[in-house]
């Protein structure tokens, strides 16, 4: 061990993205990728060229990018007042930071808060794995609570007691998904009620990921509540997970912190011309999510006739199953193979939290995950 | 004041990018920036065109990025295996590590040795600014010292004693630029001697962000220096500043730690693809260095004629000049006039540490800059 390095480094395990290119193991050709939560269309033809001329005839690829974002930030703005049905002023440029995804936002917001001792953040698991893997990287305590095992919802009395009981140092910031990963539900009354309880002195950062597919949002409950920052992100029905950029809605104090916070050129110009040109073409792009909505239905109430899988109802453009075997059965390993097989037959899907998240993917890619689940589960033969 | 924010982040000042689109000022239409040590060529245009083929043809947009970045590593190794008449066996992927720019690797080295009040970092000012900054906003405490005032070179004395001196936390890493930015210095015999007699405790960070320009570097002395690691980026020589790519070298361990801290998908696939092409093609945009250098020593020349300026050597692609005018005489003012004077003449360079830090451009922006310079000290008739 390099005796520069912090110690509380050395036994963490960073987040592994699925699959790795880096990955030695042989993988079918024509994979159904539906372990991350992507669209399963890429830009249309016309707007990659478009986006490909404009990098060859307006970037320049010697010099540095616009380190300010004001014509993005404007565009997304102008998109958050459109999404929540609210006034064109409401949001302003000045209510917006961008990232290198959301993830380097979330970093920002760790940094800005918990640093130094000075506090820890709550989370409820299952739920994205990043906000808990970027605060231990920078030594800030995780105080995690849990979910109710059947609708999800977070576990509000142990998470008000967590807020209570932790000290030195307390509950600085709360992580929320909503609709949540992997168990794709939207935030309940009681959660909402919960949040809305909370001191000024907590942070609470509500991810809005797959805010397209669900078409709830709380952006606008931010004027009212200082202490709320919404995040968002252009990777998921924006089709731009290759280009990483997510962005943050909050009070302008807040966001001048992510400002400072941010390396200072974090975005490349190719991505943020992206995602003006995805704003831009929003109609375009947005037609898809009908179909991923009824997708989604049809994988459900598919995946419901099979007695041995428990599936959530979904607000987001994934699906969450578990396999409710009786008891005696090695859940674990069944679950496991079930993951195993399902990849050998094509379909990747995310093996999580005692359970398979699958990604609405085309309707052949969905029909296809029906058929090999359907196989997949003959082949355990556990009943 | 939002009660979640860290007291301390507060008082403390962001970098800005020079000249950001944001800023409301006029500008001349026809901009000479020389001020951010760019490359003055675009990728070749068959180059672009190859780049915008390959986003249209080969990157999923709606897909998530490589997050192993084995290819990229193994062409980056090979480089840098050539770049310093290294056996091609000597660095391999275990070595490298990429970054969303430098600024990113600095901000995860700062975070996997010196957070949590475990270490304070040194620099020797004037040097880039980005050490200090990132780590003000992790809350680490940055030690400085100063220069030799005429070849720039670290007062050792000054740094060995706050070593010894510093402690609650002690120094765990030192950051040195070779060669420097703004003064243009390699490290010298001293300076690296000191560098070698540190401890194994601290890390050493020896950023080459200009290596191809000085053709000097120390990656030969990194296999006996498990305590050292290397910076280097593609925004320079490579042309790609745009699209933000830089890389560590460093010991199979650091190199570990710091794939654990980094944000998992932090590059984008269009960098990632435009570094790889940047480097085959290397031969093609390294072929313009000799001409910047070549550029660099009339510059200098024709400066070194004005008794005002002070003009330093230079081993990078740049020049720092400042001015020597009599005892009695405003220098401070005087700098601010003669830089505004250039600026309003459409030579945009960096007004830092007490004087101007002048990028080499084209051969018809560097006839500029001597002409702009000239009659901007003539205005200012400070004899």
């Amino acid at each position: 061990m390099l005796p520069f390095i912090r110690s509380d480094l050395a036994q963490f395990t960073a987040y592994k993205p699925h699959p790795s290119s880096d990955t030695a193991e042989p993988v079918p050709t024509q994979l159904d990728r539906l372990d991350t939560n992507e669209s399963p269309y890429d830009l249309p033809a016309e707007l990659k060229e478009k986006l490909a001329w404009t990098y060859q005839q307006v970037i320049e690829t010697n010099r540095y990018p616009d380190g300010g974002h004001e014509t993005l930030k404007l565009a997304i703005a102008e998109y958050v007042n459109e999404s929540a049905s609210l006034l064109p002023s409401v949001f302003t440029p000045a209510n917006i930071s961008v990232g290198n995804g959301s993830d380097e936002l979330i970093r920002s917001l760790l940094i800005a808060t918990c640093l130094g001792g000075e506090g820890s953040i709550l989370v409820a698991n299952p739920t994205f794995s990043m906000y808990g893997i970027l605060a231990k990287t920078l030594g800030i305590p995780v105080v995690t609570v849990g979910r109710n095992d059947v609708n999800f919802e977070i576990d509000l009395k142990a998470a008000q007691s967590a807020m209570e009981q932790t000290q030195h140092p307390p509950v600085r910031v709360v992580f929320v998904v909503h609709p949540n990963s992997p168990t794709a539900n939207p935030l309940t009354a009681a959660e909402l009620a919960w949040l809305r309880s909370l001191s000024e002195q907590i942070l609470v950062v509500i991810d809005e990921a797959y805010f397209e597919f669900s078409q709830t949002t709380l952006v606008g409950e931010l004027a009212q509540r200082p202490n709320w920052v919404i995040l968002r992100t252009f990777s998921k029905a924006f089709r731009l997970a290759a280009l990483r950029v997510g962005y943050c809605v909050a009070h302008p104090e807040a966001i001048a912190i992510l400002e400072k916070v941010r390396l200072p050129y974090n975005l490349p110009s190719f991505s943020i011309v992206a995602a003006l040109m995805a704003l831009q073409n929003r109609q375009i792009l947005l037609e898809s999510i009908p179909q991923t909505l009824r997708e989604r239905a049809k994988l459900i109430q598919a995946l419901s006739h099979h007695s041995e899988l428990q599936v959530a109802e979904s607000a987001a453009n994934f699906v969450f199953v578990r396999l409710k075997l009786n008891g005696s059965h090695p859940q674990d390993a069944a679950l496991k193979s079930l993951h195993q097989k399902l990849g050998s037959y094509g379909t990747v899907v995310r093996e999580i939290s005692q359970g398979l998240r699958i990604t609405i993917g085309t309707p052949e890619e969905n029909a296809r995950t029906i058929n090999r689940l359907q196989a997949a589960l003959a082949n355990l033969k556990f009943s």
